[in-house]
């Protein structure tokens, strides 16, 4: 089944907001088989949506529109597809109801337009915001229309339209397997396997390159999913010998991967960020039941956080700089030794775009990651902006403690020559 | 002048990635007044991407594509491209010459393929990696094709494609101010000033809902940048009814605004986070310089690490709970103490999705702000997921920051029935 996104906005075309809703209903789609063959984001105008929807039906079995459907003025989807699918708007009372009850005393009279609906379309019910989705049908031939907001829309998404496409899939099933790896080159992996892979009947593949980290993705048309199972396997044979680097094999984050080696290994950690400022932080408790490994961090920015809150000596920062491997060393065994947890991990760095020296140069980072015993630590230098440093560093720091839950601390120190 | 974005890449109809380069774009051609009418992504395929580029060259007078000028094999961009020229693909010493020096010995033969160029365009250099942009006019129409990765995109987008396009703009301008505001809902801009706004002639308005956050765009099409001021600046007489929840007109993001108001006040912060975990820090040192106002933070997430390291006492937790006005208060004191800063601000709450319960439901979320003298208390019930809540919870904390900053500390606890 073939399926067509339009993402309504003048804010996307603006810039103002980046659309997530893509990547989220993309993704979605391709899990149970149906492939988002185009995306368009058009602007908030009549004439051009009604245009680009038509030609869209023309083109596939399903349209997904997202946006336009709120109570302000340049929100005219409802009035747009109702033309085009030939119905009316009537007022829904249950809506009306639910907007009412929602509100209260302070219903403001624009919200009232939420409760009118397109006479022939489903309602699919909104549980976060005020904007209900509706499902139009014309033949074979579906048009389902959702809010912008991404809180709004993954629920709806989840609850009503996927079960719905599901139930109406034909034609050959989409079967995928990601491999995220880090460590190694987009290039290297292409020349390495790239020849191998294509000569396997049936089987695709494709290389997406993330900041320091390349996921292989493995994919194939089948008639059943055994079958497309079947030929990844093949694929994933020769993708063994890129092993070590693989950190998931099955769509996770870094971050919760860690946190379930954490969990299966009884282990505790504990976080000094220094030009990450909170990242490592941030990301290691976006998962769920974080609280069981992670015990807290210093986010240590100044020398004098880091010398009397985390307890580095004066005289390492003094000689070395609060950028050096005996400072990495020093804050990853102290927050280790203060937080009482089995591992202390610390970053420290030049994030840019200032404070860079010829000796020092930004993208300079040093880490370290302490086990009581033995402290290991490596140092980068990365490419790229504030942002692209920072995140790189928080892809290696993490990855740093995923290689040890494997390997254990060597002691030593390494310099890491993937940058990108 | 009318332009389009042509997105190509399995990756992103996959739902692989998130395309930042659709914001990105809109965003910098806006502001010198070239309007992005349509975007498209298509995938990794050469008939598709013909077609749409044909197209889009049909409708307006730059089309801009992004992807598939890399090595590997679904790169296609480059050949299409230069059929639909009538150009062939011819070898660039230079580039080559510049492979060579970045890869030295270990130059994959498949990249040596970077080196190729279509002998009738004209070449964009990528300082960041290997795959060169070309811009290949036809008539008056220009069609500028830009690696994929927003880091090698972002660069040649402000060294040649905005000046080259400056040079060629025709027509009206666009002129547009962003009005970003913190503790009003959309709904509430729109019935107490939209009437009003829609009265101003040649004067547009559009309303973008973020997590607690509500941007206002005025924007107008006007022969001179200074007519279109003055229009403007009509319409912005009309919002200083929203004076103090307005935070920036000109686009900055939150953390900038607090960290110049910092920087202006000479005052330092420090920060307590628990379910926030870092995402407050790490949103304050996004901004270069922020070392000048911000000294550090404790991620205190587990109990332990709130009473021994931070200094909450024992019997604070234990009576109120760690998600309680009276723990924040003391976090936000306590903070401040040891960091030696102006102000100390903390945030705790239930971030979800487990760990709610009736009396602390998931969403509950307090914060405090102490400056020695007195501390401020705010209670918040935010709706949203795990991801949501902590992001409304960072922009209620740093808005908090900016509201003492203007107003000084109040000493009580107030709740806020924005949640959105």
């Amino acid at each position: 089944m073939k399926a067509e996104l339009i993402t309504i906005g003048d804010e996307i075309l603006l810039g103002k907001v980046i659309n997530t809703n893509i990547a989220t209903i993309g993704e979605r789609l391709s899990r149970i088989g149906v492939r988002l063959e185009r995306q368009t984001t058009v602007p908030d105008e009549r004439e051009v949506l009604a245009e680009v929807v038509a030609e869209s039906l023309e083109r596939c079995d399903v349209v997904i529109t997202t946006g336009g459907l709120g109570p302000t003025r340049d929100d005219t989807t409802k009035s747009v597809l109702a033309k085009l699918f030939h119905t009316r708007l009537v007022r829904d009372e249950t809506l009306l109801k639910d907007l009412r009850e929602r509100y209260g005393e302070n219903l403001p009279p624009i919200v009232l337009t939420q409760a009118e609906v397109p006479e022939s379309a489903h309602i699919i019910p909104n549980s976060v915001g005020s904007a209900p989705g509706f499902i139009f049908e014309k033949g074979e031939k579906k048009l389902i229309a959702l809010p912008g907001p991404p809180n709004e829309l993954k629920p709806m998404l989840e609850s009503v339209v996927i079960p719905k496409l599901e139930e109406a899939r034909t034609g050959g099933l989409f079967v995928e397997k990601v491999f995220r790896t880090i460590g190694i080159r987009e290039a290297e992996i292409e020349e390495r396997v790239g020849n191998v892979l294509d000569k396997i009947p049936g089987l695709s593949y494709g290389l997406v390159a993330h900041p320091y980290q390349v996921d292989i993705r493995l994919f194939c048309i089948c008639e059943t999913r055994e079958k497309g199972e079947r030929i990844l396997s093949e694929g994933e044979k020769v993708l063994e010998q890129f092993r070590k680097a693989i950190f998931t094999r099955d769509d996770r984050s870094l971050e919760e991967v860690v946190g379930e080696m954490l969990r299966a290994g009884k282990k505790t950690v504990a976080f000094a960020e220094s030009c990450t400022g909170g990242l490592i932080s941030k990301r290691i408790t976006e998962v769920p039941g974080s609280s069981d490994y992670f015990e807290g961090a210093f986010v240590s920015y100044s020398n004098r956080w880091k010398e009397k809150l985390l307890g580095v000596p004066e005289e390492t920062l003094v000689e070395h700089g609060a950028v050096s491997e005996e400072t990495a060393r020093e804050m990853a065994e102290r927050v280790r030794e203060k937080a009482r947890t089995d591992i202390g991990l610390s970053v420290t760095g030049i994030a840019g775009p200032t404070g860079g020296t010829t000796q020092k140069p930004v993208g300079l980072v040093y880490m370290a990651l302490s086990d009581g015993e033995k402290t290991t630590a490596r140092k980068f230098n990365f490419r790229g902006d504030r942002e692209r440093v920072r995140y790189r560093a928080s892809q290696a720091a993490l990855n740093l403690v995923r290689e040890y839950l494997l390997e254990g601390c060597s002691g030593g120190i390494s310099s890491d020559r993937i940058t990108g």
